[in-house]
């Protein structure tokens, strides 16, 4: 045949198939000369060999001096020393045999065989789990639900407790901390324990850590006894941690097969370690970030899986890509305040939602769109001769990244057969590789998080402030205190807003028995102890 | 009391307590000076006075030649003509008689009085919906529960229905669409029907439309005798139909106080049409947008309300800012490429997730947090003493606040007592208003999105597509075709990329009976009909 068609020539050209994986990855959407991306692969192709020395366990997060093993997880083998291979080893061994124990009944709630799992944890502790349930779940087959605890919203965690009514003895909860210090973790404990004992069962014998050791929280599981404690490691972070017990537990006991999700991760890990950029998928998407955003995030990341199942994958990348990439300085010092917005959540859907500022209003994106060939289980029934709804769902895709490249919008388009356990550890091993590498071609430390800290800081001293002014309040019972006199009366020089902010939730809360008094104007408000 | 401090005397000044709405918005956390503002303000007014002539009938949708009459549900008096105002009060009698009939067990289904609703409904027609849904359920209280079908995607009917089986002869579907001619719906109802019947239930006997009188819908439903057939008009658009019965009813039907919300919305109406901006919550809010993105959309809008229920407010918003606003040309047809980026999901797990890059990464958006006073219903528990689960949150958004404002980043508060259905009303008051004022600072039309049809058309040609190419493998069975082959036998000229594509589809898929042989190269393999 003759190439008489530069459109497909370009396709066949940027579209990456890589058969290992049974993915392909397709560039051709995104607007770039044959020589930016010779330039591109060379920044690439140093990335690689600066990972290959991460991954021999180089200290890759010097702020913090720590190693970056998420890699290890999938691959034992490639543990810097015996040690950590066999911490890693042994957990997995624990892991399957915790969950044969669970599924065969013989370690069970007070009321019967484990039915439910209640995750309680936040950021890296929640999102991939969260995520891979959605991705995976079976409704009706599998042998546990899960359920979460992502916050420490009272409210919400009462709507999850009321949908567990009458079934926390045979709930399973898991508490996730790494640090064993996270507030709103402490907090989603302490509410869930309250549950258990108002619901006249043990808390401890229905719970499980997963929690540094010598963690608090690992010493209260000790203490409480409770029925497992399974490690993280300071190696592995937060937003790494889907392959460790983190994620593998909850999914293990909803039914996934996590030794598949190990293995593709394991697999994908190969792929992209691949040392030429030409043949590297993570490194192509490295690539068009960089060249999207030209190197410093002018376009946000928006992802678009064509499949229901994979709605959370914006939100779980959006911690990935943001808390590892959203830097202010760079790994020599200098001020870049970097970063990639992620948003996104799922077409044809969002098409309904959004697509008419992508294609017509702010070219200040690219998009991702995730293809999943595999429409269901089974057989689909024709809508119209020959058409199913999965052809409509192929068409919307193929029809809105048309839409968009013929309005010079950039797209990236990820294909893969199913949503897999397998799939689901390639898609995640795919990412962190591929932010991997990119921080490495923009020069920043993308495994540490100096900027959350002041955000605590503050929180901290808001909860001490509160503390006061209850004190104050408590022992001037009935007097009224507006913000300048209860600042003075508290020493001086807080911040009034602040003291006004914690007084006006105090007094929202009827159980607070703070009262407020409307005053000559709305912030002239008074507020007393109620006697 | 002295004015000693220059930050409380700020905070007065740019904090705009509603005492009707109990709300405030703070918008003292945005730099700017006393001058921006008062040149904010002048523009705002300019606004609030061509926002007065929409609401009087004027057409406001010049391009589609259509009314904005979305204010006129929540107050039927200030509809512009006597039929209108009886449309809209009739159909709120209607749906008061139809949810009347449906809690007393008089139209009940099958099976039973109904205890579950499938919405089935994409866009519009889904968002509002979604959230008003989440926002004020009540786990094992409610009359009905809500279940969805938003998308084309054959998996994710399979998993809602999984989560319904053996319910659906006690569940009421609802088909919304406006048109009546959406695919993602029709697809939905099919997909449904056959569901019903497979289970032996007459799906008509257990469906409600909400659409256009004449649209394809309404002839299916009138033929086939659905139990009802509710209203909509082509002068409420879809992302403004909460508010309709696209909205009340689901909402109404779980159980939510509909008469609450739409009062709210219309109290709301009246605050955000004081004609003087300086008192006017809506006039507020986008003059920050407008301020914050310089006019053109410069930075995105990160929505993080402190209240898991009010997850899915970010994603509503996103379809109402971002259609609305995300527009190529003004109203004088220059090309402008405007828009505002929606993104956010809750405070405090976002903070866990993404804050390490909005306090130390790009300064690329600006928050909107929206705090809710009230924690939960009932006291709560003490967690340190004198501390509760309720203060974390609060303390953790006013420290989140706190750490981005010491590092200029930018953000409003918008600040409500509870959530219930009358302040749901009022956001979604508050926002309408909020988006068509700043649309009108900007001078474009809010009310059309040009931009969606050329996805959909093109989706209409890959399906066309598909269709020949199954004819064409179907009458040569067994006969590989590589992509050149085909495209030469269906007369050449089509984009080859395309039918590769749709043939990889089609192969993914066994039922289809399409046989994928790989070539000397990937893109070389060839497809033939399995006869």
């Amino acid at each position: 045949m003759n190439n008489c068609n530069p459109s497909w020539e370009h396709y066949k050209r940027y579209c990456l198939p890589v058969a290992a994986l049974k993915l392909s990855l397709d560039i051709s959407k995104v607007s770039f000369e044959a020589s930016d991306f010779e330039a591109l692969k060379t920044q690439a192709d140093d990335a690689l060999i600066k990972m290959q020395a991460l991954e021999k366990g180089a200290v890759a997060n010097p702020d913090e001096n720590r190693q970056v093993g998420h890699y290890w997880l999938r691959n034992p083998d490639l543990a810097p020393d015996e040690a950590v291979r066999e911490q890693i080893v042994s957990a997995l061994e624990r892991i399957a045999a915790c969950v044969r124990a669970i599924h065969e009944g013989a370690k069970r709630g007070a009321h019967g065989p484990f039915e439910n799992l209640l995750v309680i944890g936040i950021g890296g502790s929640a999102l991939g789990p969260q995520f891979v349930s959605k991705a995976l779940q079976r409704p009706g087959e599998d042998p546990m639900q899960a359920f979460f605890f992502d916050n420490t919203d009272p409210d919400g965690m009462d709507q999850t407790l009321a949908q567990l009514r009458g079934q926390l003895g045979k709930t399973l909860a898991i508490v996730i901390s790494k640090s064993g210090g996270t507030k709103e973790t402490r907090n989603g404990m302490l509410e869930a324990k309250r549950a258990y004992e108002t619901a006249g069962l043990s808390f401890a014998h229905h719970a499980v850590a997963i929690t540094s050791e010598g963690s608090r929280l690992h010493r209260v599981a000790c203490e409480d006894g409770w029925l497992e404690i399974f490690p993280m490691w300071d190696w592995v972070g937060g937003r790494t941690s889907e392959l460790s017990a983190v994620g593998l537990l909850p999914a293990a006991l909803q039914g996934i097969d996590i030794e598949a999700m190990l293995k593709g991760a394991k697999d994908c890990d190969e792929v992209t370690r691949q040392m030429d950029a030409q043949h590297n998928p993570a490194a192509w998407l490295a690539m068009m970030w960089h060249h999207c955003g030209q190197g410093k995030g002018d376009k946000a990341m928006v992802v678009l899986p064509y499949k229901d199942r994979l709605e959370l994958f914006s939100r779980y990348l959006q911690q990935l890509v943001m808390e590892s990439l959203g830097k202010s300085k760079d790994l020599d010092g200098t001020l870049v305040e970097q970063g990639i917005a992620v948003y996104g959540n799922k077409g044809s859907t969002d098409q309904h939602a959004y697509i008419q500022q992508l294609r017509d209003g702010r070219n200040d994106f690219f998009a991702t769109f995730i293809e999943v060939l595999r429409d269901r289980d089974g057989a689909s029934m024709e809508l119209e001769p020959g058409v199913t709804s999965g052809d409509f769902l192929n068409g919307f895709f193929l029809g809105t990244r048309q839409a968009l490249h013929e309005n010079h919008r950039d797209s990236i388009t990820l294909t893969i057969e199913s949503v897999s356990a397998r799939t689901v550890g390639i898609l995640i091993a795919l990412y962190e590789r591929a932010v991997g590498l990119y921080a490495s071609m923009i020069h920043i430390n993308a495994y540490h998080q100096p900027g959350v800290e002041a955000g605590k800081l503050a929180a901290g001293q808001v909860i001490e402030w509160q503390v006061r002014i209850l004190e104050l309040l408590e022992t001037h019972p009935n007097q009224p205190f507006d913000i300048e006199a209860m600042d003075a009366a508290l020493g001086g020089h807080q911040v009034h807003e602040t003291l006004y902010k914690i007084c006006q939730h105090l007094a929202a809360n009827p159980a607070r028995r703070i009262r407020r008094m409307e005053g000559a104007s709305h912030f002239e408000a008074e507020f007393s102890s109620v006697a």
